[in-house]
């Protein structure tokens, strides 16, 4: 089997931490597999750099930011392949660049445009373990990229699909996708395995783990992703494409959101466009929104128009929005929602997986403000100081705990 | 004008002192020069990653190590280009592999092959300040490699052979060559000029400064290097060719080396060669021998061999000797001894300048115990105790403190 693993900052955040991954790899490798190992710089290693470039600007330039924090991942694969060769382990580091990872020149947040797996498959012919720096690659130019938060994670998942790899495991402090989050229903329980489109509904849930730039990802190159702890060899979650026995489970899990914000404009003139010109000077701003209910036009030609976007967002949509003042009456906002997520492939064969969440909070006395549902996900917007009930509720409505 | 500025650790060794030589680089680029800064990992970081690469393997592999140990500079040159933006100069960081700088693959210690300054003049001429993380080359097949302690003033001078710049600035912590070290003889004092040879055969005054292997590249290149402190704004001490005004400066300096040990070898069998082979072997095992002295052969056919070489070779060099034991009598070693040298251009033309050393040497009563002289240089083994003394009698006899 060809396998890629892939370690975050927590993994290899010490020498003994470091030592701990060689042994993992050194035992896959001797269980007769071939294997390319991806790493994160040390835990604290980027953020340490990112403080010494802020003391010289608010706003360094990207191209040597990518330069900088390029540097911490070369630091972990270096000490990863002297320690494997320690172990007796045939190990070659390799950066970005020498794996073969070609960016575009968007600095900071690259976008991997192709990998030439060759230098890796030569490596790996001749036994040995490959460990490339994860988290970046380089532009046409040669210049050193960085891909953006939870970056390694995507090269792992490129370089295993680059590479056909049999599996992709994804190694943190945590060990695997729960129904839901354990802080809030300790009854919550580790699945076995859940479909990149229900991870990708569940984000909360695998942020932690994984983010949801490397799901699709890896839904779009087909790898499987293995989600694993590496300070446990308890067996993980594992992240694949949905088949058919899989009708079966009809709820996954039970996602929170608590980054919610209510807006509410009222009395927006009701001629047409105006809600679509809104909506569009929002995304110009790339403010996401999420769900938008507008009420049919009542008496004296006006609506109300209610969406929901990330509290973060809260300042820069209020400007947005003032600009539209002779249109509307007035505005509102709210950021004491929270959105709750039942989230299960089984939704798309089974009706009335809505109505029994509905049942269920009502049961509990939470009105529900807002809902939203796709497929394969139900979301309600409640007021924050339900969530956790909420979480709880509908966990055990579905027999989660069980 | 055309200069290069090199930055070593101490100089570059906290934010402070970045944001120090950022004003001074944006000084010197505000006068109207062109430049390109060359500089080294922050003091500590380096030996920090050795210590870390230990940690898994007393000889890690030399590949992986220069893969380790480029990251520091890489980091360096990224901050001080964001220093310098922020300043209002424009800059761009590149790491050894995008200044053009190629390298043999004798990782740890690899030798320039060549470098290629098309990309440094391109963004030189855009009005760039350049900033190159020194230390670090890259092989034919792409591996970072490094070029050895004191790398970083290699790779300055060679870019500045490389660029024909009018200098070649050396920042440390020191503010130049000293006619000896203040520590000895705090009369000692800075010298405006050197010539190559000179510091070359001064080598111990200038350690700290910068090391042969950079003096004789500069040599070889014609490369102006002025020896300057990053912490003062003193003039420094220019290292350069020879001019013929200088033949008037007889003694320019009196150098001391510790690290000295005298080997004698009693009852040498005397036919030829014997000695030949002895000194073959030493080479072979890359033990440098410095002084020689073999005596006239005596009566009964054996002679004594006599000679010194560095204090940390000893042990190496006895098990060689031991492997002679049929042709010789007994061998003995001291390192209770020192070497002190007299050093100057001027001797070229002057007579003299080795008797009044040895008539300064002998109203001391210091025991000279072996003399060797080459063109510029009289270097005498005495014993360890009198080093100090022997000092100041010399420099204050050639008149240095004057």
């Amino acid at each position: 089997m060809l396998i890629v693993h892939k370690y975050g900052g927590t993994s290899v955040g010490n020498l003994e931490r470091i030592e701990n991954v060689a042994s993992r790899v050194a035992k896959a490798k001797r269980e007769g597999n071939d294997l390319v190992v991806v790493v994160s710089a040390m835990s604290g290693e980027t953020n340490k750099l990112i403080s010494y470039a802020e003391h010289f600007s608010a706003i360094p330039s990207k191209r040597e930011m990518d330069m900088l924090l390029s540097s911490g991942e070369r630091v972990t694969a270096s000490l990863l392949a002297i320690a494997l060769q320690s172990m007796g382990i045939d190990a070659i580091a390799m950066s970005g660049r020498q794996a073969g990872i070609k960016t575009n020149d968007n600095h900071t947040y690259a976008r991997i445009e192709s990998i030439d797996p060759t230098a890796m498959q030569n490596e790996i012919a001749k036994g040995k373990v490959v460990v490339v720096a994860g988290f970046q690659g380089i532009t046409e130019e040669g210049n050193a990229t960085t891909l953006g938060r939870g970056g390694s994670d995507l090269s792992a998942v490129a370089i295993a699909g680059a590479l056909n790899a049999d599996a992709c495991e994804i190694y943190s402090d945590v060990d695997g996708i729960y129904t839901t989050d354990p802080r809030i229903e300790p009854k919550a329980k580790k699945m076995d395995f859940i479909s990149y489109d229900e991870m990708l509904e569940l984000a909360s849930l695998g942020a932690k783990v994984l983010q949801n730039r490397s799901v699709e990802l890896a839904k779009k190159l087909n790898v499987k992703i293995i989600a694993k702890s590496s300070f446990s060899d308890a067996e993980g979650t594992v992240i694949g494409e949905e088949s058919k026995d899989m009708e079966a489970v009809l709820v996954s899990g039970i996602a929170l959101d608590r980054n919610q914000a209510r807006v509410t404009i009222r009395d927006v003139v009701d001629r047409p466009g105006v809600a679509a010109e809104i909506f569009t000077k929002l995304a110009d701003e790339h403010i996401n929104v999420d769900m938008i209910i507008q009420n049919a036009s009542v008496d004296h030609g006006t609506t109300n128009l209610g969406f929901t976007l990330a509290q973060s967002d809260i300042n820069r949509a209020k400007a947005v929005i003032e600009g539209f003042d002779h249109d509307i009456g007035s505005m509102d906002f709210d950021d004491s929602v929270c959105k709750v997520s039942v989230v299960g492939v089984g939704m798309k064969s089974h009706a009335g997986v809505a109505a029994t969440a509905f049942k269920a909070m009502a049961k509990e006395n939470i009105n529900i403000e807002m809902i939203s549902t796709s497929e394969i996900k139900v979301s309600m917007i409640i007021a924050e100081k339900y969530a956790e009930l909420a979480v709880r509720t509908l966990h055990s409505t579905y027999g989660l705990d069980k």
